[in-house]
């Protein structure tokens, strides 16, 4: 379907039936050869079996619609190709077994890959935060012009957002690159511990502590909440591109907008437009993934088809989210004339607090103060003046500031005085597993 | 409303306006205190100002009318009770300085509380899996008899997600020990980077690296994360309670269940269901939480109402989930003899597996091995004889299992006999960070 | 908790345990009276009762203690009123008898309560609507200029939603009202279903025509997706009002915005903001209210714990959605000239589809057209001239359009000139199920 | 991707890109014509458009990668068909009429099908209760024993809940049945609303009242949330399936089970789990359509990647429940004699109540009557007698009970009595918007 329009590779590739299979193939020959080497099965055995055995989609189907089992199907079908030595495939396991532990492959796999774009998306965001480190822009707060900031702490933001991203997503890894092969419901009943330990090692995961019949679906939450996590700060990012591009604000483009059938005209940033949508879809997998933990007894199936739709779509969207969104933040067109022209066009309105403090700082108290510059400020609206101009004639403010004082308040390299030092603290922290200093 | 109903102490008084005013001016007296160590406002002011600072409900009230801000009215009426010295109160801070410190205090103490109900549930169904460690019970998939497990394994299960959550709940404690005193678009413009600092870490809290006017919610979706994490745990154990103690199967039985109006007889296990539903409310808090993280620019203010009801809520129900869910399983009444006596009633049909693998064993291809069982264990259901009896009298058996393969195939013993193996793993790992083994 | 902040009254009187108490007797009685008229109990029973029973919270309170059944303690408080006779209470019933029912009448009130918010939201939009009906504006389409519209257009587009709302709310209304006294398992076993029908009736309430022990939660769900819904619209004007009323747009302001505490020139729209984090919590209780629906064989309880929380808030919020809603629109300060100076400011841009047709009419193919009025666009940007400036210049459009043609594809009475067509439509239309006109 | 398993023709055949495509080209040609005979362009125009248009895949796709935008890519590939007529095609529209008003229609035919599919689903109900209308089997509330009900009952129930399912269908697709050809902001500006009202009528919609540049996505989220509601029904349906088929209860058995890898004797009700799953999937989609509502100004494209995503899937998913929840009923294995065995197995225990009442009509007060009935039931419990011999030797019940009248408490028939009550009400009833008797 129309999840096809967002599937790159080779995050694609992964979610294939044939890679499904592989996988499968994977799993029960190292549990074999595990099995072998615990001395439960005669010796020599995992080498005929993987010198044999193939996989024939064709008589998988055929036994697929005979069963109405899948797994049992892919079974019965590599039997088929190995002969009488095939008996031993699958000893002592159940369908979980492989199941759980090649999903676990794929989890592992598909959040290396996201982990890279990721990566990709930080290169982006530092690069644009240095390039523009001491670009100023009005600070925004509820739509409204606030204190000045600088353009590239907005990305600096960004950046220390998706350091705890990465986090996030390295310690879904780490809860998800668990196997199980202990069998029906997880007692190793014919499948002894260590062997399960001996196969799940050579694909790099650990057994689960204790197991039901399944892997617990706490670690494939966690998964989803780290996919949802990055999704989110696409959306972020996204969000500020549609706000500064805004025909009123132009203090950014995306670099390949989409034009109307209507209007020529136009120049839409519909990739930030996606980008926020799709992050919704991610999102939504949350909860999904949360229900899918209380199962009966030792499991029921009920989360298996929700799985089914949530982990290729969400893998495929966050893949998507990050891949778009470093080309969204490596193309975008950035006017820093316009975000200086905005400041001051902005009447000094931005820089109210810098009057009020030196008010404050003159013995006025900080309600007085903040009524009167409030007044001055609706003032300075009113009469389309600035608000400097109007507070020099106030008999209050003359009385108490002297035209330094007032000159000061509104200087542009106050206000931004310590807005770099954010860059120092990031730099000096590096990637420790939260970004954040310690105490 | 309602809620009072699932609101426990002491977790509720984190949750009072009292509570709030009282940390919002722990945070100003702390800001002020580090900015007179930086020679920012004059020597002195913090003792005046923390001596005679008093919190009046009636005046913030007066104010709040006035002004419909929040923490503005608190500040105006703070200021009062000082006098002069009160205008260096806020001196270079925004609203969001402090209410976002402060809901840091509440949200670390809130999950310390949190964490210690998941202790103290950790205890509980450690003892609840030692003891009944060896006790036997139908493992059950698909609501169907499947291979025996134990009770306490099933304990187990939960106990070793308790851990993960635990890790999660302190990661979650972790990331949102952050304040920010930073200003009004979080560029330290009149308050110092190292005051904010200084001011911090007399809470244990770290600052952010970069802010924009507010601390990143994506640290506050994760805290819910961690709080639905523990809500699902909850959820899994109690409707395995319900199951086991419905009437057909009454393995287990709710230690305090609850009568009927109509049906004098009942005994039904209300505080399972209690939870389960409980638990949902959580899980759907983590969307709302994840959708406040992309805000407009430095900061728009629809995130704050969401978190008005998200955050008291999400916290005071898993405070009572965990707490309701330790006692659950405290009291549970557990039937070991009528585990056994399902078990020996079930015909043998949950040792197929046994019989499959001695055919295997034997050299018979798996599938047929699988086809043969399948059959015998119909006719077994059919005419409700043992599987074991109608497996003695099939030809094929017959010539291929003796006697004693075929009583081996069906002992519990051997179901069982790796069984206790996920104790000792467990009791190996102690609590690290996953739980699980490293490979 | 916080809730009380947004809870309004009379829907917040509602919801309290009074009134919960006062609708369970009401039903109780009306359920007493119908068994003694159809002969069930002894005559004159129900007159007796009804004379003496009271609502004693403290002995209930000592009851729920004792008995952890919240209308057993109930129950037996009542009877204790009463005397002997006070034994047919409850005759036949079961508690969701009288839950379910009470229930269908708090949340009839409670709809009723909102269709009336919802009924003065409509007035405000309507007229809204026509005070602005001929009031040009900029249309916007992704965040960027597109061709001219009408700020009435904008309400009206509001105003017609509300009328599906209206209509969500009573079909809802419609689909809740309806009780169920048919005792334990809804078989009507010792209440007969006339007399169910008789009791009802003077509650205005159907019967369900066939039930479990409860009503079924598909009914509910519905209710709180026209909740949603109501609150979707809400959150659609309150998106409105913060873009319209962005520092760069200005073309509408909140009536009565909120400051800043650190900087005293702020308007900020919070009400609007508020507004949209409110609308989510609602909408996030949609898909709670969906998985109440499938409960275990005749009921489980899981559906209750959930219900205590959704209900009360989701009304409280709705409830204040609209009201404050209706507020927004009623006191919103809205500023024509501006509208109307952007509309000149923005170079001819949002009039290019008319020189686009114009082209098309002269015989130019619809893309070579389209290529041609894109270039010219990208050429008045650059030079910051008039479109229709840069347009004359270009030799094609000489070739192909008069001066007057390229006049008339600026005009803006030409681009308005179907605008109030959908006024007509509306006004045509009256309130319909949907609104919309037959085909 | 692997939602390819569940999609089922017709539904799958209308989400194509072909089918897109053709309906695009149908809305293009019926507003030409529309136009043509509103004198807006020259006679005989839409004649010689329709008969030369073709679709050329290729040609699109060559002009997608070169415009970045699918519809305009379309547009100039379909003119390049037709030749110099071709450039009246789109005249006035702009891209969301064309895609809007297919959507209608996609959504419409869906509708339909889902309708169809809901309709043999209520004939399956319908089939199923009363083939066992008078089959009786426990009750069960809070997965205890409670009264006896009749299986035919519970099929009753969902049946019942299927006409309201029905009318929340028809509902969806009259409020979505509507088009829109009001060009780029809505405003008629070069679109007749005649010739909107013409050419829509041709497909059976209504024009919007008013528009912005799209359909009001209210409307969406309404087809969304009866989709919703249609896959809750078959999650309940499938969740009963799933509880009497467990292995403890076996009273009914889906037709086709599905067995194990490991264990050869089970046999596991996994359509019924798969329906589970999948609803929840449909149900996390309403809040997302709910989402897409509020959008900026006269539109922002973020619902757009959502639509392509939570369409296609949640009608793909409702259709394969639907369909294969009828498949559930039609197979449904019912095991009347083992139901009323596991009656008879009670010890009586389910006519808790009849004793009670008997009591109560005797002059107990209600409270000493239900005390006296809940002791006599753990006492039988305990001693695993019959409740009704347990009471025969109660004091204080032969004082007041004869046997007769004890007898009669226990009797099937008694408890059982009004039970068919239900099934008259509703053939009463017929298909009634509500399915509910008027008041």
């Amino acid at each position: 379907m129309t999840l096809d329009r967002y599937a790159l590779a080779p995050m694609k590739d992964l979610w294939t039936l044939d890679a499904q299979y592989e996988r499968w193939l994977r799993v029960e020959l190292a549990a074999l050869a595990a099995l072998e080497e615990a001395g439960e099965i005669p010796q020599g055995t995992a080498a005929v079996v993987s010198a044999r055995a193939r996989i024939d989609r064709k008589r998988i189907q055929v036994w697929e619609t005979e069963t109405g089992h899948d797994l049992v199907a892919f079974l019965w079908a590599i039997e088929e190709t190995v002969g009488p030595d095939g008996r031993w495939l699958h000893y002592g396991l159940t369908s979980s077994d492989i199941k759980d532990t090649a999903l676990a492959l794929t989890l592992v796999s598909a959040l290396d890959l996201v982990y890279g774009r990721a990566a990709r998306l930080g290169e982006a965001l530092g690069a644009l935060a240095e390039r523009h480190r001491d670009d100023p822009i009005l600070g925004r707060t509820h739509g409204q012009w606030a204190a000045p900031t600088t353009f590239g702490r907005k990305a600096l933001v960004w950046w220390d957002e998706l350091r705890r991203i990465q986090t996030r997503i390295q310690r879904a890894r780490d809860g998800i690159a668990v196997g199980k092969l202990s069998g029906a419901v997880g007692t190793h009943a014919y499948f002894p511990p260590a062997a399960e330990e001996k196969a799940l090692a050579a694909f790099g995961l650990r057994p689960c502590s204790v197991a039901t019949q399944i892997v617990s679906r706490d670690r494939h939450a966690e998964v989803l909440f780290a996919l949802a996590s990055a999704a989110s700060l696409v959306e972020k990012v996204a969000l500020e591109v549609r706000l500064l591009s805004r025909s009123e604000v132009g203090e950014v483009a995306e670099g390949m907008p989409e034009g109307s059938s209507a209007m020529p005209h136009k120049r839409n940033p519909i990739l930030s437009e996606r980008l926020c949508g799709l992050a919704r879809v991610v999102r939504a997998g949350v909860s999904l993934a949360l229900e899918d933990n209380a199962l009966w007894h030792e499991r029921d199936m009920s989360h298996s088809s929700v799985e089914r739709v949530l982990f290729p779509q969400c893998f495929t969207l966050v893949d998507y989210l990050l891949a778009r969104g470093a080309d969204l933040v490596n193309r975008l067109v950035v006017f820093p004339d316009r975000m200086r022209a905005h400041i001051a066009d902005a009447g000094g309105l931005p820089f109210s607090e810098g009057l009020l403090l030196a008010l404050v700082r003159s013995g006025l108290s900080r309600r007085e103060a903040h009524d009167l510059v409030s007044r001055l400020a609706d003032a300075a609206r009113d009469q389309e003046m600035e608000l400097a101009r109007v507070a020099e004639t106030d008999p209050i403010v003359r009385e108490r500031l002297g035209p330094e004082e007032i000159r000061s308040a509104f200087a542009l390299r106050s206000a931004l005085g310590n807005a770099p030092a954010a860059f120092d603290r990031v730099r000096e922290e590096g990637y420790t597993s939260h970004g954040d200093r310690d105490v």
